[in-house]
């Protein structure tokens, strides 16, 4: 088989990949290595920065975004007993919208499938060959049956535990690693949701979110010790521990419901440098990882496949490869911008077993500071909703 | 002897409590361990905010402050080969002063000299008594003869080391300390500035600050390890390192002269609380100490004494204590506000031996949000000069 561009995993990037270098007229194919009913169900992220919501709209995977996504205009900060507003829209003139993952994934299938696009799931055993050359090519099994790709480009979109990462030509990398000493434990829940924004909760017995995923889904998590297990909390136990860490003095009052998945997530942050080598270009986790608390995860995803498809389109409309070559600086800009970002909110609102009494309360000025002054509350929000 | 109210130790903090005093007809004495040419001639801290020059000139002792000082209206980060103004006035509409701390010390002293106030130097084996009850009193050596001062307060403005801390009930008494894992080497330099206004520094190599004190004498420091001593610097080695971590590409040259001090001092944040028991009042150093890093250091000094002076003011004129049971609270909220900032400045812009390379990158990220983001870079600048 042969084709221009072959994409390995069919998360957001790889599938919105797909999807851009199609409306450009040039072919790929995507591989994944789980069903496709795997990857429509699997709930990750949720959070939508404007300029992703923009690159959705604009390459015609907004619609049912726009008519189910949530436009959230601000998020509250809990902490010492208190909830403090941050108002993004009034800060940024932006907005969120709170559209979880895998529903970007169905809209991305669907509009890969409508327009005749492959998508090979259940694959196996993906081997990544002469990348370094002008004549990359992909091996892999499906349906047990061994295959090939030939592709002008190869694009690694598989993730942190991806086979992409590792092909890359080791002389000359640089892994910037922080695994953080604590986890989140996540619960989904059916019930309304108990607040109409996100709540980030700092408190002495950890941090928690409460997040939504629908009307009568909701997202929540407490931090927890990363080797926990999700079999040691009855709902009884996560209960207490989330009302503990999420109620103040105002009278709110979190809304319990059936918790139907409970998971435990380790936290780290993650760059890997270069992000292209020859004809191999990583994009998405399978670069660089973020903790959740920033919320940038599918974002940098979305952003590091608009410039591998605006430099991809390049090198095919105008034989040039300024773009492409470009892509690492490009794409690690806003990678650094969010891991910064993400590292400030997680240093934030999580304890820490080893800080100080003194780096306790510098936490809690710092939080002080963020509410007390708009300047602080906005650069918080523009990093939030991604102005730049 | 007798005194309203016996104020050990004649820095900024004991000398202008003892001004602002006298200007409400309260009587104080000044003790001070220091020879009065010591302690005018010490050469410390140096950045006066917008709140300390005001609380100076309205007390009448700002006169030189604004003839001699040098109004900063912005600074410079230098990080990465370049440098970046932070415009402080537009950010914040307001400045600050760079007036060296023993000039302070010398228009106080002059001051309260003029006004027949007490100052006794050379006092040793200063002890406190009492504190806990409304008699509270001083022992002391001067001119090796045994004295005694009864009062209604004691002010313990006798910084870190001085005795008035641990003259404090112990019970109940939390400390917060962080020690960080450098020091700052110092010099004093005979040469015009070396730019219009401080620059500071952060280079691979660690920060570096380009300050001054008058038109003739400038100050400079760069990160060093807190054991190294200054006679391990030969003048060409301190340069060459000043020259390395300041110069980037733009043709900025530092400007040297004859070094005529070189002193290591170390870098550590620290609070005490409370800061009263009973009839016992801490004040500046004594209660807290920032890292330089913020220039921090004598507003807050000033900023306690100012309190503290309104609450004796209020005890004797209205016979009333709610000021002064209310100054730890006060205080506290502007130490915690610049204790937030020294550490924010001090971890954005030294090198740690133990930061991972991620660490490392977070922090260059963290520098070019502030200088890209104008929300953040007014964040800094409303802390700078203290805008509130």
């Amino acid at each position: 088989m042969r084709t221009q561009v072959a994409i390995v995993g069919a998360g957001p990037a790889g599938l919105l990949l797909s999807h851009l270098l199609h409306l450009q007229g040039i072919e790929s194919v995507v591989l994944e290595s789980r069903s496709k009913e795997e990857i429509e169900s699997t709930i990750r992220a949720g959070v939508l920065e404007q300029g992703t919501m923009d690159i959705l709209a604009n390459s015609g995977v907004g619609e049912r975004m726009k008519k189910e996504g949530a436009l959230h205009h601000g998020f509250e900060l809990a902490f010492n007993g208190a909830r403090h507003r941050i108002d993004l829209h009034e800060l940024t003139g932006k907005a969120i919208t709170v559209y979880a993952q895998h529903e970007v994934i169905k809209d991305l299938v669907a509009a890969r499938e409508a327009a005749g696009g492959q998508i090979l799931f259940g694959v196996r055993n993906v081997a990544l060959h002469d990348t370094q050359t002008d004549t990359p090519s992909v091996t892999f099994e499906h349906h047990g049956e061994g295959a090939r790709i030939d592709a002008d480009f190869i694009a690694g979109c598989d993730g942190f535990h991806g086979v992409a990462r590792p092909a890359m030509p080791q002389e000359g990398r640089n892994d910037y690693d922080r695994v953080y000493p604590f986890g989140w434990f996540g619960i989904l829940v059916e019930a309304p949701p108990s607040a109409p924004e996100l709540i980030y909760a700092r408190h002495e017995r950890g941090f928690a979110l409460v997040s939504t995923r629908s009307p009568t889904v909701q997202r929540m998590y407490f931090q927890c010790d990363p080797k926990d297990k999700a079999e040691n909390w009855s709902d009884d136990r996560i209960w207490a521990e989330m009302h503990a860490r999420t109620e103040g003095s105002d009278g709110w009052r979190l809304t319990e419901g059936k918790i139907f998945q409970k998971n435990v997530v380790g936290m780290r942050s993650f760059v890997s440098t270069p992000m292209q080598a020859g004809r191999l270009f990583l994009a998405g986790d399978a670069a660089h990882i973020v903790p959740p608390t920033g919320a940038k995860g599918m974002n940098l995803a979305v952003s590091d496949v608009n410039f591998l498809a605006q430099g991809i389109e390049q090198f095919y409309k105008q034989g040039a490869s300024e773009r492409l070559e470009r892509y690492t600086e490009d794409a690690l800009k806003r990678v650094w911008r969010a891991e910064y970002f993400s590292w400030w909110m997680t240093s934030m609102l999580h304890t820490f077993a080893d800080a100080s009494p003194f780096q306790r309360e510098v936490q809690r000025a710092e939080l002080e500071n963020v509410v007390a002054s708009r300047a602080l509350a906005t650069a918080l929000a523009e990093n939030y909703v991604g102005a730049f």
